[in-house]
């Protein structure tokens, strides 16, 4: 028999047919078996009225009569008529798949990474991931920008920052990129609109739920813009057609987590860094430490003020000051000590990270002398500033801090397949 | 005034309108300017009745009357009013960007990447790469296939092979990932379908025009496969709707190179290795050297082959030998010798490569002992195939050697934005 997938067996009502999956969970109740099974397309109960011997975990193929069940949530069911092992377990799983939720404890959970992953809710939160990544290259496509694919090994470290793996590359040295920045950048100058979905490495020894050493930035960078604010314009409408996507296509993975997702206002909320710092104090009685910059709690406190005060999930925080900013980040007019930097905060954590650039050659060589930053190894990158680049500025978004942030995840980690921290570096 | 996008001009005819972009070329018949302007949209002609004071790189804002123009190849020019510069080229440009062919050797074209990039002929290979992103993104969703993003930093060498590039990991020592195949594998048994685009690394001093050691693979993964042609049935499919869509919505920049892309046969030849090997041989009087491989003078006759007695520019060559093929690769059961590995050829070059993997946990093992192959540090995706993997296979794609070929690209190179290769870092 030809196989018939999950999803198309509302058409052969009443007719033999044949699937192939994966039995998801079974009960036995002596003298019928509830069976449910997956295969890519959907999941589907099976039901058959004598003993079988398999067990959940199992390859199979079954078939059976296709029947309308309005009890059950899929709508139709199979009477299973035979059902033969393509692939048995053969050894015991570790953990129980079958429960409603796993329970497990992080290690556990990411230790037997390649089998936690099958269980319902964790693929769910895969397959969020997926309309997620597909949700930006439409939408980018659409507004306007090329996808392009830029080099993950170095021959110097970017922005003359710290925090880079190193490379042995024949005889040389390398790094691996910590972002798509100067290549980006550098491709304004050719397509005006650039995106790109691509690894990015970081060798920072974070121990927290929102910091790995790899992950998948979605960056994107434009040309021709009046300000900042075109670029976080033009980031407010990509988000906002995206959580629709989301919501749309995902809705029963969002469902299995009890998730509404956020409504993506037209006009995020701006606040100044200067305005948070103030609001934090007065507000909520709580001091951002560092004079300059700002940490989780005040991330998080930014993210409670919008949330009160704009009913919003979403809140730009701008204006973040010169000297914590990279040397290609463009100065504010009016006040020197700040620049055209911006963070997008989520649920009081910050997915995006964006800013103008400064896009004069003269400008940006004076900016480098005053962070004492060396040329060296960028002279690719500041060269191209000579040749006329258009006002610009973009983002990097990281993509699996927005799926936590969107099912209110404990860790970054449980949003990535196999992810990569200090310690870990397996599976 | 409010910027009009080059695309948009024809639904302003007869109004005032401005752009913004770049001089592409500049052509000054004392008394008239002909003048061609580049958005993110499109391009465009300005005619202007005086003198202007811009370089051919400038980036500009131009005000004047939108008109029709039969005569003109875009259908449509602008009776230019004012020109203002944005940005300035400050340095007399290394090359003239206006020719028709910029006709640098390989090594200068990459030199000065950050400046050929802006040439039409070189934007519309990359302009070309992106509709075939756009397309395998599509497509392969369409197909029923879970986009997955898999780790670049690996604990352990995969496929125990040779070639890798180390990684100083913290305390440890790490690789980087030469493709996602056990990641890929192990994903057969979450969603059954899945396909990933991403970064691959291989450390081979290569000197061709084939090679290079940072690429972008297109790789895929499906479960329930009946034998290695449900893989190269699939390949076949979408590779045929990807060219489709590369011919129509490429249009303008294939003809920029004379090409009219190559028709997908709806069923793509297949020819075993050994056949090929007694065809080079017997019709081209020529021995492929290596007893169980082909080499590239091989893959040329096989392509050559094709196009003779089949019309096709491509051909699977199938069957590849036991002894050359990586442990995970299903043997024949018809010859022990020979495995269900295949290889995609198209216009004499090897493009995909691809194989029915070995899905039972203990034919792994064997098969890893024959190799002699140690397990360490590969437990992860081995233990995987003690809970019922479900018979799969797979591919990986390079995306720029399809590019190249498609275009008839002297160098891989020429189709990678910031190619890396044992002597180049930079750009």
């Amino acid at each position: 028999m030809e196989r018939i997938l999950i999803n198309q067996i509302e058409k052969k009502e009443g007719q033999k047919i044949m699937i192939k999956g994966r039995i998801l969970n079974m009960r036995n109740l002596g003298n019928v078996v509830f069976l449910i099974a997956q295969d890519y397309t959907g999941t589907i109960q099976v039901v058959f009225d004598k003993s079988i011997e398999v067990k959940i975990g199992d390859s199979v193929a079954i078939e059976g009569v296709a029947k309308k069940e309005p009890r059950s949530k899929y709508g139709y069911e199979i009477q299973g008529e035979s059902i033969e092992i393509i692939s048995a377990i053969v050894e015991d799983l570790p953990f129980d798949l079958a429960k409603n939720d796993l329970n497990l404890n992080l290690p556990t959970l990411l230790d037997y990474r390649t089998l936690s992953l099958r269980h319902p809710k964790v693929q769910a939160i895969f397959k969020l991931y997926d309309i997620f990544l597909k949700g930006y290259e439409t939408v980018m496509r659409e507004e306007g920008f090329t996808e392009v694919k830029t080099p993950k090994i170095l021959g110097a470290a970017t922005e003359g920052g710290a925090n880079f793996f190193k490379v042995k590359y024949f005889d040389k040295e390398a790094t691996l990129a910590q972002s798509p920045q100067f290549y980006k950048q550098i491709m304004v100058g050719v397509f005006e609109r650039v995106f790109e979905i691509g690894s990015a490495f970081r060798a920072e020894p974070h121990f927290t739920t929102r910091h790995v050493n790899e992950y998948i930035s979605l960056d994107a960078e434009m040309g021709y813009i009046k300000d900042f604010y075109d670029v976080t314009d033009i980031l407010n409408k990509v988000l906002k057609r995206i959580f629709l996507m989301i919501e749309k296509e995902g809705k029963q993975y969002l469902d299995m987590y009890n998730i509404k997702i956020s409504e993506v206002p037209d006009s995020i909320p701006r606040v100044k860094l200067s305005e948070i710092r103030k609001i934090a104090k007065e507000r909520y009685n709580y001091s951002i430490p560092d004079d300059t910059d700002i940490d989780p709690e005040g991330e998080r406190l930014a993210g409670r003020y919008a949330k009160e005060e704009f009913n919003s999930d979403f809140v730009f925080i701008t204006h973040y000051p010169w000297s914590e900013k990279p040397f290609y980040t463009m100065q504010s007019k009016e006040n020197p000590e700040e620049t055209y930097g911006f963070d997008l905060i989520y649920k009081g954590l910050e997915i995006v990270t964006g800013s103008q650039r400064i896009h004069i050659y003269k400008e940006l060589m004076e900016n480098m002398k005053k962070k004492k930053i060396k040329p060296d190894g960028m002279e690719f990158y500041l060269d191209t500033f000579k040749y006329a680049m258009p006002p610009h500025g973009g983002w990097g978004w990281g993509s699996e801090r927005t799926i936590q942030q969107i099912l209110e995840l404990g860790s970054i980690k449980e949003a990535i397949l196999f992810p990569r921290d200090v310690k870990r570096l397996m599976p």
